[in-house]
């Protein structure tokens, strides 16, 4: 088998990854994809760099073992953590976090450079969207806030109810002269309908889903890496209960899981 | 050293059971105790049986060999997942959930015998408490409710704000009858003050940290394993961050947290 018609690796702490699997499916519908979500450790938002650092490494190791010839971590919190460490460890495989993608969807579609960033815990006290904001665009304006809530709504489906009205109306307090916001967490993008009904139409809200989907295309066409076959399929591998993961996961998705499709492995 | 001086061993996912160690240290002021917090992998109340399980066992190994006289397991979801498990692990040890006292606690308290529980998915699959009630008083009638959301607002420190009343304006719609709520989560009783002034007087709000302390007291008087010693201390163990568990443990211990009696051990 060609590396070409290798897939395209993709982990996340859990299922909010699978908002970025979504975006790179319909980018990139010739791919196959292993989807590995380390659902008996989630999540990951709340712990330690040194600790996400760790799992994200063992992750890794787990796709790269399945024969896998791009990765993508699927998690804000683990390309903070790993992100460098990752691609420093795995010299012949291009790895692709979803920190800087989202950071250049933000710059771009922010007119005024006032940018709004929501985030877990770690994310936001790596600093890292701030600094890759500022990187391409020195003299943007950021306000970055903590929302350890929305991935417990997220999780628990309550994309637009009572309690996601509170818990935003908690944690958009205050963003006033903002134009962009940018979800810098997998989870949020189930937020994104909801939060295109309450914003003003001049605010942009953007996630790094897409933009990490385009920049995986262009990575896979730089280094000659697109698929020639003809099927593409898409597995998933979970550290914990398979039907949760269908379950939840689905949300994320944005389509039902098909079981057969998911495999429990130890680790 | 006698096996009466050996400090208690109490464990939790993470931060939650120091509601059980409140308790077990206003009843028993005079035992030394260690607590053990699983912070690396919090939650466990949406994981499978099995994990929880092998973390339970891997959890009670870490404080058996430090020597202790007397196991609590002060998670919900630890105690339907492993107590039975870890009883027969360690014969020579009593282990204690909070299962039993919790249900003995709102069988207690109700007058007419329909009891409301709220807790995490894991424990509510179990079917644990509905159990335990039905074994002590099998005319009770129990409302079961999975409240997946009430962890995150209470390690969020969102104890009665807009979103906690929108949660429980969610979680609690249908409970009319019920004179008795059981609190079945170790993280729940930062929400028993806001509950007593939501609820009507003639409801009774139940939590697991008093009666499963009682629970201890009286083993302790049985096997005649009382403290005889005058010093009584408390550590703390972590699998994670320190830092957070200082700052969020304060929130479910009531109390401040001294960084010198936490230990950071790896697993």
């Amino acid at each position: 088998m060609n590396l070409q018609n290798t897939p395209i690796g993709v982990f996340d702490s859990g299922m909010g990854g699978l908002t970025v699997l979504r975006a790179l499916r319909a980018a990139l519908p010739n791919e196959s994809f292993i989807y590995l979500g380390d659902t008996a450790r989630l999540p990951y938002g709340t712990k330690s760099a040194d600790t996400v650092k760790q799992y994200a490494v063992q992750m890794a190791r787990i796709l790269i073992e399945k024969r896998i010839k791009l990765l993508v971590i699927a998690c804000n919190t683990a390309t903070t953590a790993a992100l460098s460490h990752l691609q420093a460890m795995l010299p012949d495989t291009p790895v692709i976090g979803v920190i800087n993608p989202g950071a250049q969807a933000a710059v771009a579609a922010s007119k005024n450079q006032r940018i709004a960033v929501i985030a877990t815990e770690t994310t936001i006290a790596s600093q890292a969207y701030q600094q890759a904001i500022l990187a391409m665009c020195p003299q943007a304006k950021i306000t970055a806030r903590t929302c350890g809530l929305l991935v417990a709504l997220a999780e628990e489906g309550m994309a637009d109810n009572a309690i996601t009205h509170a818990a935003f109306d908690h944690y958009l307090a205050g963003f006033n002269e903002e134009d962009t916001l940018l979800l810098g967490c997998t989870h949020f993008p189930v937020f994104e309908s909801y939060l295109k009904k309450r914003l003003p139409t001049s605010v942009n809200v953007v996630d790094s889903a897409l933009a990490t989907a385009l920049a995986v295309k262009n990575v896979l066409h730089e280094k000659h890496l697109v698929n020639s076959d003809t099927t593409s399929e898409v597995r998933y591998l979970v550290t914990d209960s398979i039907q949760r993961f269908q379950a939840v996961g689905a949300l994320f998705l944005g389509a039902p899981l098909d079981k057969q499709t998911i495999a429990l492995i130890d680790i």
